[in-house]
């Protein structure tokens, strides 16, 4: 069995992001710069905003943070949107999920500018993905995508079971495993909270991406000797063992899974770096034009 | 088993759109206009598109034939779909694929307002369809929908193997059985040309989709007894038997799989007919600006 080091691929590739962002400012290039939304005082949004600066300082990115109380209205967030939309500066931006319930979050989302839209969660970016064609692909897809890479696992004609059909996580993940690619081109099964023999469904699986949210889900009777499995999932569980009061909790029962698997991700560790570094991989193709340039 | 008759179902929704129109009209609502762009002399393009406009005359909406030799400049193309983009008259429209080398047809779909895409292939649609938001479904994902909610086949937690991952059949057919709805709520499958066991899998369906275009793949030894078989390809079999010396040939091996199945579409007769009649529904839905009115 072989760790999926997702904490040690992510640091890799930041570096490999500010090599070449020294690059593009040592030939006099734009700085990469990109914007975040925040609205309210969620404390998980606070951390993962405040991860994303810090990881764009580090890279060398220009960052700007937008900060609204949760009493904005859906008209002055829109105006802001346009107002990144038209500013020449910003490379790509993000509306901070979850948003308060008066604020449409999918008004909100295709307001971006597709050619901003490096969360890839704007129809047009969802639309080109499925199609094959360049786009922004969404943080934690890309990210499991890339780990695949990194590790050299074979997927092609594999069976790739996918947990969930959330629209940030299973739907594009089954979208991509089934595309004519590498990673990619594996015969793909989504299932969700309405599949009956879901057991003998990961039996079968020579991959497994748990993306549903569901502590522990997973167990070693439901995973063939030999799969790769994806854990998606991050759920604060209660804990008296921890600072915080909580522990980071995946799809998968790892301590009973891990034995049988040819890789597996853990968690905290393992898809979870991957997903800030996606985006900044985003923000790097947005600032050079990349991916949509019409 | 029953026969899934596409043909019947097809003329049955011409009558209920026939009957929509008639009372759009009578309330002084405006007529719905289907334009289609015709690119040279393909044999089966030029069937296809008489065939629209001859139902659009039934249904008693206004329809435009707009053609151009096999020459014409990509340029000349686009600024034409401009021009219909910008049409008021026209509520939605076409161009019928497939387009001659010179020409991008990836370029002229997204040149399309997606607000007139009643072929459903921009990649607005494309993604908004993934989301589940309201959008243009392409029109044999959703004639086959429409199929399966006509004869109330059970979907919900079934297990649905696609064969084919087409941008215009596979793909769509998959995102729109997995989505929360009815039709839908399905497990899904896609099997393609990399899938290794695709016997295993088509003998675990409830339901399968067969979209590979290729002849009678679909043997009776893969299907469980009491499968729904859905018959999406049409392949120009060359025949002794036919005066046009051509038979339109499925996927499925008729004669042996049709008595395994629950339910089972021919070919012809079955998603055939429903193809154009989905694009009608299209067009009336653009009509009424029931989709996007943005």
């Amino acid at each position: 069995m072989e760790l999926i080091d997702g904490k040690a691929v992510a640091a890799q590739i930041k570096l490999e992001l500010a090599e070449e962002v020294k690059k593009i400012k040592a030939a006099g290039g734009k700085t990469p710069h990109l914007a975040a939304i925040l609205v309210g005082h969620d404390g998980g949004s606070e951390t993962y905003v405040a991860s994303k600066v810090k990881t764009c300082e580090e890279i060398g990115f220009k960052s700007s943070l937008i900060r609204f109380e949760d009493s904005v209205t859906e008209a002055a967030l829109l105006q802001q949107v346009i107002a990144l939309n038209n500013d020449t500066d910003v490379d790509g931006f993000i509306v901070q999920l979850p948003l308060p319930k008066h604020i449409s979050e999918q008004k909100v989302i295709e307001t971006i500018d597709y050619r901003k839209d490096v969360d890839g969660f704007h129809p047009i970016n969802v639309g080109r993905m499925s199609i094959g064609l360049p786009c922004f692909v969404s943080a934690t897809p890309a990210g499991i995508v890339e780990l695949l890479r990194r590790y050299q696992i074979d997927t092609q004609g594999k069976h790739c079971v996918v947990l969930g059909r959330s629209n940030i996580v299973g739907k594009p993940m089954a979208s991509l495993m089934m595309q004519k690619s590498n990673p990619g081109d594996s015969t793909v099964t989504v299932c969700h909270s309405r599949t009956k023999n879901i057991k003998d469904l990961c039996l079968q699986a020579d991959i497994i991406i748990a993306a549903l949210g569901s502590p522990e889900f997973l167990t070693a009777d439901m995973v063939k000797p030999g799969a790769v499995v994806i854990d998606v999932g991050t759920t604060r569980v209660p804990s008296d063992k921890t600072k915080s009061g909580f522990k980071l909790t995946g799809d998968v029962k790892f301590e009973e899974v891990a034995p049988k698997c040819s890789f597996i991700t853990p968690v905290p560790g393992g898809v979870g770096p991957m997903t800030i570094i996606s985006l900044m991989k985003n923000t790097l193709l947005a600032g050079k034009k990349a991916i949509h340039f019409a």
